[in-house]
């Protein structure tokens, strides 16, 4: 279907044996100076490319890095893929390797999946995403000895390469910027105690108030999903209770939380940014478009998959890592809802 | 690194000479039953998987489905890469193929790039988003006879494989909607008249205003980018005069631009609902947290993803198609906000 150029062609063109074109054009250098030259002249007035199956069969290699992510619930908006895939795509295209997507599994199944793109020599890496504590491909991948990079932590105990957003610090930042302002009620929506992501982005947030010698009621410590519909719950039951009782600052681990929460805010008619405030977490694009805008910590993304593809190809080239471990710095961003 | 099982394995296992497991594991059947019989459950046993690469290289093809998308600027995202993906990406698994995202390119460098991926044999044929009038790799496809689907029409003189959603389809509803409400005075913030998409969706329009023999003066259709910025700047302009001369609907390509003429609203205190109304172009999953709650169109972005692979798999494996181009209809989600 598509039009070629062969390696025949390059022959008959520069009037020289299939055997000998096919030794120079796989780079063999044991041919004589001169019909080397004619053969890649002859090669470059045809246009003609060489093979890529044929250049990977050779050097047992894919130049492929595999990459899984779990699907966003409808409702919701993965508001970070688009730039992790970009910036781990050019990355990767620069030195020559692809991306290839493959489709998440729950479970067993997911190592399972690892396993098929290894055995099949389909990549020679991968980048992980979505990492949780006792995370089953981290365990496998170290057990096969086969290059991977994590994008998030897993278990402290476990020492693996990973690139990582320094969560426990933006909440920090949120904290230190609350307390600044003057709050000393500051409650948090946060997830379930088993969220990797979750504990690291706590630890920020009890670490900024041990060091203002600042203690909050534990059921100011609100855990669940990180839906608007948990936002909402947990704002309304918040907010219900007198001005001097209530927080005055709400801080959350997600956007869709905050907006939940600023809701809640709307219908006890407070008013957000001045009878209490409200701070999220990912800076979605649309939260500054929120009544009134959202303020929030925006995350290094296009830096973290661009490193992410960076560490894994010195990886898979067999090169060792100067840090194994990176950790970025998030930012705060502060719009009327703070 | 990998612990891949070789033929020469399987031929010590079974006591067979390796070129006689090369000949059965490849495929070939000039071998005595009760010999393969042996060797496959020698392999078998041994947990031999066929080399994706070798295999690749013998059937001349890659399993691979190139696709490129254009990153989306900062400060936006892109609502429905994740979805589009991932149904194409599972569409394609379940077909033995997979999907190689290469980095987008401008103007002439991009269909250099789609002429390297075919002529250095990475991918067997295309999916093609973000396709506009003219369009390079429309032409260039063609004139190489390179199996391709496009999401999204071009030139309606070209003949060409693809899926598309009906947004003048999504138009008419919306229009058809606002007049039955009793709606006459409808303004429309729209895209520059190069834009194919765009000009599909005034298309549907134009045509419910004509049914409904309704005419609006040409100064209400204000042409421009899909940006908050230019919504806020229309709105404000559209809603500045007085209220028995302004428009009484809003109605938008995208949601940013709807958000933008909410905020012109609330600006000029006008209640969004009631004093005007405003349907969005998109259904993004944060429009339904918005204040109030905009109403839009959805996309079925997930039949879209899987009937381009679907139509491009039965292209590359030789199929005709019984329909070429596939039209889905988009569907009218109403909230507060009309």
């Amino acid at each position: 279907m598509s039009e070629r150029v062969t390696l025949k062609q390059v022959a008959a063109k520069a009037g020289i044996s299939y055997q000998t074109v096919s030794k120079v054009l796989n780079g063999s250098n044991q041919v004589a100076r001169e019909t080397a030259e004619r053969i890649l002249s002859a090669a470059r007035e045809l246009g003609y490319r060489p093979n890529t199956m044929a250049r990977n069969l050779r050097s047992q290699r894919s130049w492929m890095i595999g990459y899984s992510w779990i699907p966003t619930p409808p409702n919701q908006v993965n508001h970070i893929l688009d730039l992790f895939l970009t910036s781990m795509v050019q990355e990767a295209e620069a030195a020559g390797y692809h991306l290839l997507p493959f489709p998440y599994q729950e479970g067993e199944e997911q190592v399972e999946t690892y396993r098929e793109m290894i055995d099949s020599g389909r990549v020679d890496g991968f980048v992980l995403s979505s990492v949780e504590y006792d995370d089953p491909r981290i365990q496998f991948l170290l057990s096969r000895q086969f290059p991977f990079v994590a994008f998030g932590r897993s278990n402290p105990e476990i020492d693996f390469p990973y690139v990582d957003i320094d969560g426990g610090a933006g909440m920090r930042m949120t904290v230190d910027y609350l307390i600044k302002k003057g709050h000393r009620r500051i409650a948090v929506l946060a997830w379930p105690e088993n969220s990797r992501v979750g504990n690291d982005r706590m630890g920020g947030f009890f670490e900024a108030l041990n060091n203002a010698a600042l203690s909050i009621p534990t059921e100011w410590v609100m855990r669940g999903e990180g839906t608007y519909e948990f936002g909402l719950k947990s704002g309304l039951h918040l907010l219900s209770t007198s001005p001097d009782q209530r927080p005055t600052a709400i801080v959350t681990l997600n956007d869709t939380q905050a907006i939940g929460a600023m809701v809640a805010a709307h219908e006890l008619n407070l008013t957000v940014g001045s009878d209490v405030d409200v701070i999220g977490f990912d800076d979605a694009p649309m939260s500054q478009y929120l009544y009134p805008p959202l303020s929030s910590i925006r995350q290094p993304i296009r830096e973290a998959g661009r490193l992410c593809v960076e560490q894994l190809i010195k990886l898979m080239e067999g090169e060792s890592l100067i840090e194994r471990q990176i950790l970025l710095n998030p930012k705060l961003i502060i719009r009327a809802s703070a």
